[in-house]
């Protein structure tokens, strides 16, 4: 099977993704990608006269068969106006590691991770460091649970001074789905529950990007439960 | 029309994304985001029995009628095991700034911009912050030019020494397109092309969550072409 990125120009109009899906669904593709990129909000703010389409369609999927056979008949799907072939995401972007917590905190391990991340690309990895200030129970709760819903995501970094309850709860949840949660060395149940503690916060964002590059010799199964 | 987000939990096979679409265009539902979520990379090196769906399906959209007569239909398709009600991405992660280039200068613009935006998502904002380091005329053109396919993004930081060539064309073509670009003052074109032009990169961090805080006085527009 091969895989395959495809990008699709569109108009905004109910049953588009239908007809894209059936199109592969009919070819035996498997999906594995789908973003819908609306371009109404940015045409408001854009200098560019209003003619182009009103939504791109990217979609990801492995395939047995000719990818130009397969544009031919995306090309025909009513409010399609055009579908051409385009370098994937996890090629550009690569795989993900999220940091989580307090401003202060989530910026210290975010340097770390960003200039190890440096390092580890320039040997031809792909590593993104993405991050989200925030603070409250329920709030960090929540995003931590949708960190599983989220594309390419391999690691979750929380950084702060107090974490637990609903938080560590989650931390669980997300643990038994397969992500690796780093947690700093802080006050609360979450560093109970987390697969490692680091005390330094620098620390723990390089040892985030140790531990899912494929150019790193650093198993994070053997760290299981350390303490830094 | 009210906007829903929904969980699917799904079985790895053709067809399942053309049969919960199908049933969304039925119901004259409009699409506005997809992520297809594979178990199978995590489920390796996750401890839990391997008992559970293959794939999750997070859907959102918008649509006339009623939620529960859509997850009911939802359910009835062949190869899903599962339909729920979920809060939506867009309240939990929000706005999205991506910060390209060097590690060195990335890593500083993203200190100033996750101080900023924790200020910011304290008084109610979302805003988070995501990086790539990455270097090389080419890798980072195709990832300026991929950034407008990525969900939720307004604004895209360059932050290295030189950059020029084909990552000013890049620039200038996201810029079309209504992406807010800011550019770290640097050797090369692409300080030319950019929004806004800054030296200090902590302070380019904090200005880009600026432009795009609804919390926050700062119109990008009235800075075009500013340099600081």
């Amino acid at each position: 099977m091969s895989a395959y990125a495809v990008l699709t120009a569109v108009s905004n109009q109910p049953g588009i993704l239908f007809g894209l899906s059936k199109v592969l669904s009919d070819r035996q593709a498997n999906i594995t990608h789908v973003d819908i990129m609306s371009h109404v909000d940015r045409r408001e703010r854009g200098n560019q006269a209003d003619s182009g389409p009103d939504a791109d369609i990217y979609l990801e999927f492995s395939c047995e068969q000719p990818l130009d056979v397969i544009l031919d008949d995306l090309r025909q799907v009513p409010g399609v106006r055009g579908a051409e072939a385009t370098p994937s995401f996890s090629k550009i972007y690569g795989k993900r590691i999220i940091i989580m917590g307090g401003g202060a905190q989530v910026g210290q391990v975010a340097l770390g991770a960003i200039s190890e991340a440096d390092r580890h690309n320039i040997r031809g990895e792909r590593i993104s460091v993405d991050t989200i200030p925030l603070v409250g129970e329920e709030s960090l709760a929540s995003a931590v649970l949708a960190v599983v819903r989220l594309p390419r995501v391999r690691l979750l970094v929380l950084a702060g001074s107090i974490m637990g309850g609903a938080i560590a709860k989650a931390v669980e949840e997300v643990r038994l789905k397969g992500l690796i949660v780093i947690s700093l060395n802080m006050a609360g149940s979450v560093p109970d529950v987390a697969d490692l503690v680091v005390s330094d916060p620098v620390q723990a964002g390089v040892m985030a990007v140790m531990a899912i590059a494929d150019t790193a010799k650093f198993d994070i199964v053997r760290q299981q439960k350390r303490r830094y």
